[in-house]
């Protein structure tokens, strides 16, 4: 038994100021640390990948929190403040904004986008080639898939707008798009693309109603989600929630004309 | 490479008699581990966490056995001869009897309450808040939800009485109430209260059956559980299980009037 | 903080010619790796295992990779290039072919058989006692069921036979036989047995097609998969490969008589 840290930290990373390095831990030369980054036991960071981002660095911006067991490949950026739960894997070419935070157990492919402040929970699996936008919520259990035809060399990846939110143990068939806002409810299985503020739901993923429609009565709280949940972020996302939310409620009549008035519409 | 083993342990930590120590671990100064407790390689026992948790002491009664990776955070308390498998994620406030089972790459989300001799399989979710009686069942996959309009800051914790069981897949959506013994089916998604005893099925929950007329024709064993499977527990539980298999007897009769016999029922 | 490797190698475990082993690498006295196997850090190989398999070898074929965080017990045999992925469980009594595929999060429970050029993604679960054959694919968070009556002791394992193709969330039922080259759809649920090349679909698992009927219109291309991906397979499984495909092929317009031209099939 030892009392002091045993990590693993090739000479050639580099490293920021006032950075933590867990118990176990193990930094490849590819990592570029930021300030204020805190890395946990026996994560591994900048772990090596093949092809084109074979020794390409792995940016973490400041103040990132990798929880203990999770594993970064190299050739990878992320904004400031990434936030991983515990037994994460993010594979390479994953290009993220600030302050994502990925849920435990989850399973990032790589080879993706994902904008400004995403929220993934645990057991996410986003599969090689999605492009997410900003404040995009996963919830547990969620699939990203990309292959049309399995097993093929054919790749239909999925698309999320800004402000989607995925509810738990949906599964999105290859080449989804998901318009801004649209909102899948839990356990459902989507595919093609869904129309902005589209409430979507069951086994066929059927447009079932607008996320401005989705409320708690008890409470009287109704979506989108930015009007009643903005305050988790921080000041400088405050007018970006707030054209979201705009964007998504000025397009809702239209929606109903098109969608929800329409014959055998539910 | 190294022939001795090399872990990190507070000196404040409380370490009981015969405790075995994995290569890599870690345990904070916040655990108390009881007498001969196996703590697997890599594991990670009394991790911060944040809140009215931080610096709550972690108790591990007697004979647990913690395998390899799993990370428990401090703030916790649990029984005797609690059992991980790897890979297990447990955090801050969960108090949990003796005999606790928590399979592989499970994610207990803390702040909840697991009552005796409780046996949940690989990559169970357990909601923050859930509340959890005695001799459940929790199989793969299974998640209890609690944001009822997600993303909110609203909580409807899932509540499980003593003997439920709920099968592989399924999902327990915020609020879900299992009465006594009652048994959920395979990839079902549940919500509101479900009675005691009763078999609900499908993706809306449907009440379909007693559990008591749940039955395997080839070698005629029937459920309640509690009547074939009992000896899988040790002597002090035995009448506590037959009490409890009696009670899920006893109202079946009543049980099927109201919910099996009505118009339209199956 | 040091700068050279630590692991934990047992002087009776036999290692082959250019092994590489990782940081915090646990390496029991069972294990039996292959010349030029690559063990990634903090993975344990020959965990100890109860029962008949207890101090039985783990035998790696040479050329294995073996991702970081990874657990294999003892009491299991792999053929040459055994790949898994990140945070991996694989326990006691698997015999595995060649060239076995394993993804992220998966776990094997064991005692069970499984052919030669398996593909398994993240997050599959195989029930303990399955039986799988050759050039068989499983999806992310497909499970392998086993018990009929959970809990019970009864044990009704799923059969796999060669060419199967699972997809994405599948749950196999318990004692579920699927015959060469069937194809289960995302989500499904399936039980029973599936006869040669059937595609099934659906919580219950229907007979929807034949799988030589499944395409991608865009490109042309149609299962099933041995006909337009066998370049991803070495040269000595191509005439294998050939062969199930035409057996596949020669069953359809028997299968179409029995079970898509029926009364009431659709």
């Amino acid at each position: 038994m030892t009392d002091t840290l045993q990590s693993l930290i090739d000479p050639k990373a580099k490293l920021g100021r006032r950075v933590q390095i867990g118990h176990g831990a193990r930094i490849y030369g590819s990592a570029h640390i930021g300030d204020d980054c805190q890395l946990g036991d026996h994560c591994i960071i900048g772990h090596p990948a093949g092809g084109r981002w074979s020794n390409q660095p792995v940016v973490l911006g400041s103040g990132a929190t990798i929880r203990s067991h999770s594993v970064i490949y190299e050739g990878s950026e992320f904004g400031p403040k990434l936030e991983t739960g515990h037994h994460v894997l993010i594979r390479e070419g994953t290009i993220a904004g600030p302050n994502l935070r990925v849920g435990s157990f989850s399973d990032l492919e790589g080879d993706c986008t994902i904008g400004d402040f995403c929220r993934f929970h645990s057991y996410t699996h986003v599969g090689r080639g999605s492009r997410i936008g900003h404040f995009v919520w996963l919830y547990s259990l969620t699939t990203l898939t990309n292959d049309p035809l399995p097993p093929s060399d054919l790749v239909a990846a999925v698309v999320l707008e800004d402000g989607v939110v995925v509810c738990v143990g949906a599964t999105l068939m290859p080449g989804t798009i998901l318009r801004r806002g649209a909102y899948v409810s839990a356990q459902s299985t989507v595919s093609g693309e869904v129309p902005a503020g589209a409430v979507v739901s069951g086994p066929q993923g059927r447009i079932v109603s607008h996320v401005s429609f989705v409320m708690n009565l008890e409470h009287g709280i109704r979506h989108p989600w930015m009007g009643h949940f903005s305050s988790h972020y921080p000041e400088e996302a405050q007018p970006r929630l707030r054209q979201l939310r705009e964007a998504i409620l000025a397009g809702r009549d239209e929606f109903v004309r098109r969608h929800l008035h329409k014959e055998g519409a539910s």
